[in-house]
């Protein structure tokens, strides 16, 4: 029987201040890679500095989590950056990251854009190309991880950029391949039993099932856990038991792509 | 004859937006070192990448200039963060700058505190020590670029951080080596030809008259021009064509550093 | 018998994009005061909104609730402005929830600093004086709302602007009358029943027991219940409940300034 | 013969912090109105308040400009937000701009959104009544400062805001009605005696020729100059001579639409 190996994400420090936003420490030992905001979205140094520190105590890989520079809308509005625009400021935020890495002796392992700056780049072809250039000019082993089929993918492959493909099993999936948009009344699957049977059928067959019913193809090495959902935690747990049953390997994002 | 050597830099890329400050590029031919605004105090992504590349192509030494988080102000006041958090500042503003860096494969030489992080530490132990923690910790070939006689390179050398002093030929200074306060109608000397007069005095005997009279010694290895002056120009050509009458040599901060 | 009236007032609106701080809803029907901050160092134009809508229906008092220009530090941090912009900045808040109350045909009562700009203004004259002015020549029926015995009941009593003296329950003083600062492990007091029973004394005795043992006389109108305290609620219940006992009633800003 | 009547406005009170942007002062004699920008894409507290107290000086009727909070970006990317957020945003910009109004003692007369707010509402009906409602809200005497044919005029005009239209003499125009797009070459006129020309014939025929070369009909009876145009001192003041010369009087918005 052949090994089954995935990456188990999360999108963490994601608090601002005295703001907090989820209990990123408890979901640690969960997960194998961690996405860290890098202060325009979300996090500031303070946090990024705490969250960098404990993700490596528990040898999780590193990625920056950048996103456009829109506090107030957490990230989650289009703003039109030029794709020029858009790779300084992803440059700025991989490399203030970096800064705290150097500090605690770790690696940097991957970057995955957040938010309305993930998905604009995820269907079009000139930011995608953008973030791909950025993250290989930073440095040529860092892994874009991105959605599965996005234009992100795409680019990355063409320019040789190293690139993980995610999906999101506590999120509904549209017929084009895309995500449900999140004002979307069913875009969350909130009921973590549910997502842990979604998540197993999705990594052991590569396919998800639409929310008009249909099963699309779902090619991906790495799964997203939103640690914003209050459930994260009880998903967590039982996705990882329920891999455990099942002989998939958890394994942190750099370990997938050497294969 | 001993040859003399000093590094003249500026502080540069404190544009931000559509906002422009002064004209760096006209007077990157006469220095060599700059330091770079990191976006919290002054500069952005776009600002940085650009300043970077062109200093790059000069192969002047490229410097870190972090300061305040405080952008309407300019990181000009007061802003009582506890020594933790300047230390988190500044990794984060130094990490985004090398962010660039890697990109254009170059390297960064130096880190120069700005504005009121600059003057508070200067003068406050604890945070001197955090910013001299903070340098050593991100790389130990990196140079901390700091006030003759301050607290910060008080601090450097306590903790083996590597460090340059500065003097500043523009500004006046008190009795206790402290620059007279920029509010002062006196702080600033902006004859040029008078500037390039102390600046020669001050390389060649290392000392400098107060605005009292009376005369203090001066240690240092760089020399600080401003580049909002607005005879920042005027006063660089006068400053180089002096130094080369009287056989000083201008060098990068590194290669001060590594006499 | 003399009837007793309070005002009792909490800082609300401290919420920001997708951050949520306290439960300010809950509290509102035990408050006859709010303070609604107003953008810069906490709140949002959305959550301003929505503060002032939903406390206007409650008929309570509305005040804004401006801060230093520093959200990551949420306004806690001291920032050297001088008080010329500690005016303009103030004016800026003041007018933007102004703004809000307009469309909602709400009135605007009163105005209370919010964290470093409180502490720094109830000692410095010069700052008090700037935020007296400020208050009065928005409006000359606004009432600052300040610390007890402040430097901003002095000034504002000097040029004659409206104010009111406010006390905390459930934060230990200095025998200077100051509050102890919020980094002491005694800062603050969480027990909802004995900050009812201090809350209790002090408004029939005006008086109240410092941290070292001694009372001090503390003149004051106004009572503040911090809304970010876990326990605010069961403390306003107690707290409401225990007045009425007691025969003092609790009645908004603007009804206590009229006697 | 009758008399025409326009009204001369520009943007202002776009410096921020130490960045000055264009000599606001020396343009306000040739001006009747002024849009001041509130903070959020451009301008602060400091700026707002010594801005509206110069132009209050003059008599010049004062317009608040609010635009998307994108301070680097100036405004000019499109930013995507909700008509409530749109709504939101504005309501506290003005807001803002009333506080020193009051302070002074002036009357807010109009509200001109800036940027790509301006555009986006130009063409999207949401948006436009949003800023529409926003206005009417605000205050029912509140004037709306809007694009020759624009959705915001049609909006307000349906809900019975108060709206003077506005035509650029300084930029180029499609057939649709629309401006050339800033990043095309021919966007902007520079030579400000063919401006002056074209403002001419704009305001004594309503109609002004397109880059095509066709002419397409402009109802208006405000002119906009661009400060930030290094020419816009020349232009204002051909402007006014050709104005006066030809007997077209230029009187505040206020008086405009009380007409």
């Amino acid at each position: 029987m052949k090994e089954i190996a995935v990456d188990l994400n999360a999108d963490v420090g994601e608090s601002f201040g005295i703001y907090r936003l989820s209990n990123d420490e408890e979901l640690f030992p969960y997960l194998s890679s961690v996405n860290i905001a890098c202060g325009l979205h979300a996090g500031d140094p303070l946090i990024m500095e705490e969250t960098a520190r404990k993700a490596l105590k528990l040898n999780l890989a590193i990625g920056a989590h950048p996103g456009y520079p829109d506090l107030q809308g957490f990230g989650r509005r289009k703003l039109s950056l030029t794709p020029r625009e858009v790779k300084s400021f992803l440059i700025y935020q991989v490399g203030a990251l970096w800064g705290f890495l150097k500090v605690y002796k770790g690696k940097l392992s991957h970057v995955k854009p957040h938010g309305a700056l993930y998905n604009d780049a995820a269907v079009n072809p000139e930011l995608a190309l953008a973030i791909a250039e950025a993250v290989q000019e930073i440095d040529p082993d860092l892994i874009l991880l991105a959605r599965s089929g996005s234009e992100m993918v795409k680019q990355a492959r063409i320019i040789g950029t190293k690139v993980v493909e995610e999906a999101f099993a506590d999120r509904h999936y549209l017929e084009s391949g895309d995500l449900v948009p999140r004002n979307h009344p069913q875009a969350i699957i909130s009921d973590h039993l549910e997502v842990s049977r979604r998540a197993l059928l999705m990594v052991l067959e590569q396919k998800v099932q639409t929310l008009s019913g249909s099963w699309i193809p779902l090619s991906f090495k790495s799964l997203c856990i939103h640690g914003d959902n209050p459930n994260a935690l009880n998903l967590a747990r039982t996705l990882r038991q329920a891999f455990q049953e099942n002989g998939i390997k958890v394994v942190p994002i750099h370990s997938i792509i050497e294969k």
